[in-house]
């Protein structure tokens, strides 16, 4: 007899940690849904020709790919095997699992671009797998949260992001925490500024590592990838700034001062600050990052990341603007912008932190128990008048000892029982014990009611 | 440049569709969550020796296949591709996409027997995929909806499993529909009482086949399966019975006299329906079909099937008792009993008979227009007063024709619109606009959130 196993890097979530996961969706969903985004989801399965190619090659190596269905040797010749699994591949798959949310997303913004209303506000949250090697907090399959709006470049949408983000964070009870903030133009204009134009990509990759190996690190990684020595020394006094948000926008404005485009991302910033204090919203949280750059080369405009602090977990939220998302399907134009929870990462910040609520559980809030046939009878009766008030009710189906009856209620998180023995029944009530407290009192079932309602 | 598409059997859902599938998977969840049951998820991939040999050969062909990752090929020799891609398979492939949900709780529940509360009672909701030959209908990829109870032969469930699908399509405003109960005891009774003990299996295939081919095949079907006439005969009386449930569990009574097993199952139907009565519930779409047997030898006790009537949708729900979920992963005696929607057909009938409400797509609630800068600017401080008290509401993000902003809601079905002219910036007031009765009139903030949330 075989034991049944689970595949390397793959997780079941039992009933707590899915009502856990719940309880962390449901409030970004809400969200989302409360600043006018529409749920949309695709397919696990993509055509390969839609994810290769995306991902750079280390990422088409992570792709799960799906064997063909039937004979799927049909294709492939003895030369192929020698010639390797590149060559065997396109003969054995057309189909992969889904690597992230944004390459379907791409896909079906231009599949479906007659019908859709721009600008399109979507988000999306559905697992994505990646043959990774499995480690701490890293699985092969796990969920990803996206909301993005296309079709418009409104820095509304930038101030939007922060209002979500802090709407999310205050629900979960998050509150030391940063959304730092920067402008890819910032870190374009300066490379610039720097003397090294159109360098900003590899100075954004070095940059980026700066929280991991410091400044001393990546001033040789800089100098490895060709800047010059006093390139990298113009950049010291932007390293070691240290002032406020405004101080760092007046820095900027001066050091910037030959970079258009540099200027424009300082406009753009202080443009999302001003739509902010029209929206009634203050600053905090917001932490203007001038570093910061998240290694993708993706994002053109405004740049998100969020860390929770006093946590040892890496950044919970992130995001961009971009302004090409579907040129790759042949649709130019499409700008957007877009950020992301990062679901597991969430949940492991507020289990550290102990911000799990016990009714976050959403589950049974009251257990019927008896001593006897009559008992059990007597339940069945009581029960729909429970369940068609509202409230989650269970009945313990078997005739068995009250201590198992009690048990399964604990096991289970159940924080009222509601005893049915002789003088219940003949009086029409309950005996209602609290389980937290171990109260108990007998009383009416309007009166149950009440009780379980109020807690 | 590629032109994207969807791999065959696929879809993508947009956020009309997705609404629409909410509101039923919500529904649904509610009930579960409302009779006990917990949710839980397991991984899209399984290993395939889980999968493999549960769904006879042809589901195992059906299955698909994730391909090895990194060289695939490593084990592979030119021998093995002469031998043809079943001896190739498992040197190739070790993983499958979940096929069902059944499969995947049997395993997890023999991987935590020692953790989980047994009676367990859980639901699933989650996708599965099958390598079917797509057609209207059925689909590679589809969402399954699966609640189970294990460990407790208690029959307050199956009393459960139809006060639970009588309250989703209550919910769902679906009236005409019939929940069809049988017992697979019954139809093991019937093959003892009609002479051809032991042959309940071939019985059970034949006679399931009943509203499709007819009684006159059926019994040429019997014929070949060695069935002798004079057995055949004797089912007649039961085929043409025509009375009401009580009248058909007498005809049992004495017809399934001499079948000890047959009498058992009837008189687990008896309490099922004392337990009903019990719960204070009616029989209202309650249906006994003595011939409903659901092709499943899985099965071992109660049967349920539910047909909606006058659509041209087959069975939306269906499940029943099973003596051994987990026998096949080394754990004996798990007995349980379980059903599931069908979400697509549930979709396609609530589509067909146009019972979908139009708050169902909770979406956005209100959209702020505007003229110009000011009104844009306007707009955004009132924008968080609405959704401060809940409302969910969006501002039209950039400075366009108002016609192309009106056109926005319209297309998002959006019911309200808040104009911000200069009137009513003036006054601090909103121009609220009813887009279905065309109706607008000038409010305070407070009013238009009053009225918002009257709709």
């Amino acid at each position: 007899m075989q034991k049944p196993g689970l595949p390397k890097g793959t997780r079941d979530f039992g009933p707590v940690k899915m009502a856990r996961r719940n309880f962390i969706l449901n409030t970004i969903k809400d969200t989302f849904q409360l600043f006018g985004y529409q749920q949309i989801e695709t397919p696990a399965m993509e055509n390969l020709n839609t994810l290769t190619g995306k991902y750079g090659d280390e990422g088409d190596q992570l792709l799960f790919k799906i064997l063909n269905s039937g004979d799927f040797l049909k294709k492939v010749e003895s030369k192929d095997i020698e010639a390797g699994p590149l060559a065997t591949l396109p003969k054995v798959s057309e189909k992969g699992l889904r690597y992230d949310l944004t390459v379907p997303f791409a896909r079906f913004v231009v599949m479906n671009r007659n019908e859709l209303t721009f600008p399109f506000k979507r988000f999306q949250i559905q697992p994505v797998w990646r043959a990774d090697r499995p480690q701490k907090g890293r699985y092969r399959e796990f969920y990803q949260c996206d909301a993005d709006v296309v079709g418009t470049d409104s820095l509304v949408c930038e101030a939007e992001i922060i209002l979500m983000i802090r709407r999310v964070f205050s629900q979960l009870k998050l509150n030391d925490y940063d959304i730092k903030v920067n402008n890819r133009k910032i870190l374009t204009g300066i490379s610039e500024a720097i003397g090294e134009a159109g360098k900003e990509a590899p100075l954004c990759v070095a940059i980026d590592k700066m929280d991991k190996i410091g400044w001393e690190k990546v001033k040789i990684e800089l100098a490895e990838r060709g800047f010059a020595d006093q390139s990298v020394e113009k950049l010291e006094p932007l390293v070691n700034l240290d002032t406020d948000l405004e101080g760092k926008i007046s820095f900027l404005k001066e050091f910037l001062a030959s970079s258009e485009v540099g200027l424009k991302g300082v406009a753009e910033l202080e443009e999302m600050i001003i739509i902010l204090g029209q929206m009634g919203a203050n600053l905090d949280h917001v932490d203007f990052d001038i570093l910061l750059a998240r290694g993708l080369s993706y994002y053109t405009g405004a740049i998100f990341e969020v860390k929770v602090n006093g946590v040892s977990i890496g950044s919970v939220s992130g995001g961009g603007r971009y302004d090409n998302l579907t040129g790759v399907f042949g649709l130019e134009g499409v700008s957007g912008v877009g950020f992301s929870f990062g679901v597991d990462r969430l949940y492991d910040v507020l289990e550290e932190l102990d911000l799990f609520p016990a009714e976050s559980l959403d589950g049974t809030q009251i257990l019927l128990i008896h001593f006897d046939q009559k008992g059990l009878d007597y339940a069945l009766s009581v029960l729909p008048k429970l369940r068609n008030a509202g409230i989650k009710a269970e009945i313990y189906p078997d005739s068995a000892k009250i201590k198992k009856q009690f048990d399964y209620a604990t096991k289970k998180g159940i924080p009222f029982v509601g005893i049915c023995g002789d003088v219940e029944i003949e009086n029409r009530m309950l005996a209602l014990k609290n389980l937290e407290s171990g109260n108990q009192e007998s009383m009416s079932i309007e009166q149950v009611i009440d009780s379980v309602k109020k807690n």
